[in-house]
């Protein structure tokens, strides 16, 4: 793209891993795509990680993305869903980098902080708060909405690639 | 290969991952290789993600096993260290399936009980009793000897591919 950039958000899970694609040019932000990957839960485990390190791919062969953005979890979970979701999180960042994208990480709180305003924003408001951020005319899921919640959160946080006067 | 199959036992870790290949033809046991791939601490976890990946896959290509072992980790660890090593522990999972070798889960304590005869077993006592069991000449360090360990956990759980009658 010439003039700005296309973020590909991703919140990854083992059962589901919402992906978010928006275009920044300048100080604007354009919905591009938004969707889930999501694996069949009676699979074993191995089988899923392969599912969404191919999804992933294929999202990221479809729309060509310059960077990609993860939520990097730090919430008070179990070790043994903190494992899983380490598991699907690993296979995730590794679709992006062997695409040949870079990826960044951004914590719940400041994600929350850049759609919503605030870091303890629920999910409703976060789903709310991208839907009136990207103009779109439906809901997004709360897998998809998280996604693009992370790749607004890049937009608004890293400079855009025309540089700091841009927009 | 003929009569026997080849089994890689994988510790997947964030900082260090061992890996262990062993022959089983019948009921013997065969070193063929171990060590460790180690990655710089101060790099970006994507990046470390990658080296993981990218090590496995040379292991793979090189020593061309049958199936892989990988220790499923159930300690008590923190959600913090666990969300860390299960990115580890997935991409190295994700080596193997895409280099097209099914992957086996082991927990800690069945491991523990193949090698030492017992599930609450020290480090040392697993080492002690990786070596006598492959007869080793040295004492494999921690991470290759817990790799090794999976590896020989796997070969005394599952069937050979020779049959029931085999050794």
């Amino acid at each position: 793209m010439t003039g700005g950039d296309r973020i590909l958000g991703i919140d990854p899970g083992s059962r589901i891993t919402g992906y978010g694609v928006v275009d920044r040019r300048g100080s604007d932000l354009g919905f591009v795509a938004c969707g889930t990957i999501q694996t069949v839960s009676g699979r074993p485990l191995a089988e899923r990680l392969v599912d969404i390190y191919e999804g992933l791919v294929k999202v990221i062969d479809q729309y060509a993305p310059d960077v990609a953005a993860v939520e990097e979890v730090f919430v008070a979970r179990n070790p043994r869903s903190a494992l899983l979701l380490g598991q699907a999180r690993g296979v995730a960042v590794l679709a992006a980098m062997k695409s040949g994208i870079r990826v960044y990480d951004y914590s719940t709180r400041v994600v929350k902080q850049a759609v919503a305003g605030y870091g303890q924003a629920d999910k409703v408001q976060v789903q709310r708060m991208v839907r009136a951020l990207l103009g779109l005319s439906a809901m997004p899921g709360n897998d998809a909405a998280d996604a693009l919640a992370v790749a607004i959160c890049h937009a608004n946080h890293s400079p855009s690639v025309t540089g700091p006067g841009a927009g």
